[in-house]
């Protein structure tokens, strides 16, 4: 089950990020952002919903999509510490969208090359939307970083806060590493460093260095803030199993 | 100002409904609709921001779209009263959209041969957007007015408690009337009618007598529902105004 276990970490990632993104949904500070915001957690949404439905496959439990994203404990999922910590301002929420999708854009491309066709369908649509997903996020950090005294502060707060989640994209589990049909998640790394050490040098922030990295999530130990997102979410879905009330 | 204030009742009709299916971001029952909901919302937004634009540069006074979205009063906001009508179950959700968008699908073909280009480039993108949410809302409607016994019941339920509002998709305030360069809303009837007639004998639905058709939305007389969305809605953008914070 290295695969089904490799998606899903995957999946939930997306998901996790895709809800926190879309708890911004009518509360952007302009109407250009209340449009962006959403559009990027649909593009998370969307390929958390075609990862879940091919890790149902591969599971072959007869669990679909729905099963998946909404009936899984808290301690069922597998998403890194990073994608489920709370939007803060906007400077966090910027950030951790930087760092998730310079994350994801060059696995992606590395995913074009898998021998896994369905794999190479979901890297294809994907890789496109994580570049605008790093040109929107890292135009905001420069435009931060590199503004008045308060944007630069805060956007340096947001770096201290959010950089040592950052380690744990470089990890699968155990039982989900060595997958032939996804990437290695720790060869990501080079590219990443080059993407976000561009950015941070235009944005005029200094990378933190981080004693304790943070993590967990892979191995389903998660913050307590993951817990209230999937209650929100969920609550829908499970009052009416397979109803629209 | 004529064209500006009947820009203005279009702008905000999409952009009211536009955050009140984004109200259900993240609590959708099932992730097709998790998508489908934000999308459907996003749609609007993007044509209220454009509608917003033109209708400043009309004005003539420096109003940007920000301004006419986010620092208006509720007694300044000209939608009808059935876009603000709360989301209420499933049900009242998808009617409210078929109402909508059985009304603007013919509105802005109609608009396709407007004598002003930008409301014709406005025209083109929407009557696509449009037609897919009749489709859309009109498979949910069916589906569920032909379904189960509770489904019936409460899309019945729906259109009892709806169907009063839609009279004002026809009308214009008498400021905004005569304006060449858009439709003459009240000539849209027919058509309206026919679409939701159809709709309605798949679904099995009753349309219901109106003795008191409700309106007031138009002349800026509101529900005390308006006044707790804009004040969720325009918060962030009025607690700094221009900062993203």
């Amino acid at each position: 089950m290295a695969l089904f276990e490799a998606l899903l970490e995957l999946a939930d990632d997306h998901l996790v990020l895709g809800h926190r993104l879309s708890e911004w949904c009518g509360h952007a500070p302009m109407l250009e952002e209340d449009l962006a915001l959403p559009n990027m957690a649909l593009d998370l949404i969307g390929t958390s919903r075609t990862l879940y439905t091919y890790a149902g496959e591969v599971e072959g439990a007869g669990r679909d999509e729905d099963a998946l994203a909404y009936l899984r404990d808290e301690m069922e999922y597998r998403n890194c510490l990073l994608v489920e910590r709370p939007n803060g301002d906007f400077a966090q929420t910027m950030l951790r969208q930087l760092y998730f999708a310079a994350f994801m854009e060059p696995y992606w491309k590395a995913a074009l090359e898998s021998p896994d066709e369905t794999v190479r369908g979901i890297a294809g649509k994907a890789v496109k939307e994580m570049a605008y997903h790093i040109r929107h996020a890292g135009e905001w950090v420069i435009r931060l970083g590199d503004g008045t005294e308060e944007s630069a502060r805060r956007m340096q707060e947001a770096v201290e806060e959010l950089h040592r989640y950052t380690d744990e994209l470089f990890h699968s589990s155990a039982a989900a590493r060595g997958v032939d049909a996804l990437p290695d998640r720790a060869a990501i790394r080079p590219e990443w460093d080059r993407v976000i050490g561009e950015i941070f040098a235009e944005a005029r922030l200094e990378i933190p260095q981080v004693p304790f990295p943070q993590q967990g999530g892979r191995e389903m130990q998660h913050g307590e803030a993951l817990g209230h997102m999937l209650a929100e979410m969920q609550v829908t879905h499970r009052a009416h199993p397979g109803a629209v009330w």
